[in-house]
């Protein structure tokens, strides 16, 4: 990417450390996450933001427990996906593109969120509320809040269904809070946050809050 | 803390190594219960007496599988919340202040303990009774015994749900062992114990008891 | 125990290897089984036959994911529990005295077989049956074989209880294979076998076809 | 196996890299195995070819987490089990056999595989379709996909076991991608692949889709 033999302008030059701290946290995303189950048999994909212009994103197909910075590749938020990206890459770079606050997206495929996104499809949304770990999610103050996920229909054309989830995301919802994460049915969680740290909060509270759903459901059968 | 200084009476001063002895079991409780999955996405909170003017007290916001000394903070039973310390300080205080016996203070988000408050939040309380497990709880010596474990709803003003627990803590009820423990609905355990190790022994019991409540219920279903 | 100032017969003398091989057995057995969530709050107990007059015992009350050889007592078959000995081990001795080839018994508290003693206690037992994983006990060849556990009801008296259990294990069952092992209800599973090896396979054996019971119920449900 | 001395024509000599390269594969996933809990009390089996006439095999009766190369047999594909081999060698020989194509077979006993097989048996076959987990399977290209996982009554003699299995393998079924494994009702699974990696992330994958069955079948109760 010599920019000087190009008339061209020359793409972004990403700072060398701000590269090594976004790749380094999604190998921890990564491994953190098939820790806990939640990426099984190569499932899930973890991004960090560079800057505005660039992405660090785990390769397709590779083992998240076995994860080190040779599987992350550095993908432009306005370009095509890069060579070996994830099929999924179209979900990662529509939400970086249209919300410049979001530094962190971590998708999974946890039984919890596979199943309660199958279950709860016809619906539309997972409205949670009453649960104190409620609080953990950035824009939450109370449990007395409804906080709702959105939950969309699985699609292989994946920029197809990133145009329809940033539509709903366009259109916010009176009278409740919107989680930052949505389910894909039969599929898993997308959670974001502001920073890596934050998406991985997200990210463990929606699937403990999926679980608590479930065992709930259980209970009080 | 310059007493000298001052013309109100001296805090009282802590011996250094209760201070230390008490933070070391503070980090190590937290990091116990971060590992069995109570204590998911920053919630909980862990505090342990040093003497009866003191307690230490983990702060606000920490994960607590990576809990060191410095996340520890040393707060006085008689005196607000210091300074970063978590929105639940008052529900530690309350206890301390009311029953000196009291050398430790867990409070856990399991999933069981949460789904178990919520489901039976209407009958005020889960009593537990033929189970050989809860003689691990000190003042239960025959699986014959019925313990009550209240449960409140929960309140984003803890000062003031502080207050009805300390109520409902004063008036015994015939005919049940009280529970070292109450359920927050949707919330989580407080749990305690005369001294850190009895307090993990009463916690690891009763979230037990609680995932065994839950299955029994399904296998009888 | 200095026999030589005493007119009483010396008690056995057993072998110093001996008594380092099964101590080193019972702290293993109560190490695994702790990491399995089998023994909860120092829960379980268990012992490895030395000789025929002497068995390796844990003593009460002590966290068996952290049990030490210190922390395991030397104790005769034949007499009363020596101090600091479980309360349950009138439970271990009256099998050690009836059965001499058993070499070693495991107590476990687990959520599965404390549910469901409790779930089937009216019926007696819980008969198992088409299931592979039940060859893994001696005594079975086949899933087509039924193998029977029986169950107890709880007792405080644990030397009474000793004499319920001698007296049902005394009476063979037609048609079904005995399993080496039986359940309290709402206590938890007495497992035993030949050796330590064999005793922990029957343990895990056991626990894990309860595990599926309770699954297999919830799946036709 | 001097064949120097004989005048039957020499076995064919492995590779010594190749077998030390599947023999290091079979204890690895077996290990891998066990950590999940799918191998519980010595079962489960584990295979990898090392060429056209040879496989490396777990012996029986060993617990899969406690597996060394000690642990592992040379098999040839077309003559009968070796001396120690499992009494389910049959089944993976007679697959090696039909199927040049597999690499290496894996064979679980997990409680999810056990209760699906023990649950659907008088249907035949399980059939997964609507989830995003089944791309993990080699031909899987959708989620819209039918994928069959054929399921087999158990039978102690593996022999006959394997003749019906391989009989059924031959009749593809119209309108279904049929799955790289098959379920033995109230055993378990037997998965394979091209590799030994392809077998382990095939082996997760139907694993975590049972599981995620079983949930959705509670959820939707």
């Amino acid at each position: 990417m010599n920019a000087l033999s190009s008339v061209q302008p020359a793409p972004p030059v990403s700072d060398a450390s701000a590269v090594a701290t976004a790749v380094a946290a999604v190998v921890a995303a990564g491994r953190s996450a098939a820790l806990r189950g939640w990426v099984p048999a190569t499932s899930g994909n973890f991004s960090v933001r560079i800057d505005a212009e660039t992405v660090a994103l785990t390769r397709s197909g590779v083992d998240k427990g076995r994860l080190t910075p040779d599987d992350v590749l550095i993908q432009p938020v306005d370009a095509p996906p890069v060579a070996r990206a994830s099929a999924e890459t179209p979900l990662h770079l529509g939400l970086y593109r249209a919300r410049p606050e979001i530094g962190a997206i971590f998708h999974t495929h946890s039984p919890a969120a596979s199943v309660i996104g199958a279950g709860l499809l016809a619906e539309g949304a997972v409205r949670i509320s009453g649960w104190e770990l409620q609080k953990a999610l950035a824009s939450v103050r109370t449990h007395e809040a409804t906080v709702e996920v959105p939950i969309f229909a699985n699609d292989q054309d994946t920029a197809a269904l990133a145009e329809r989830i940033a539509e709903r995301q366009a259109q916010p919802v009176a009278g409740v809070v919107a989680a930052p994460g949505y389910l894909l049915a039969g599929h898993g969680l997308y959670a974001w946050g502001a920073t890596a740290a934050e998406a991985e909060r997200h990210l463990e509270a929606l699937e403990v809050l999926f679980a608590q759903i479930l065992a709930l459901k259980q209970f009080a059968a």
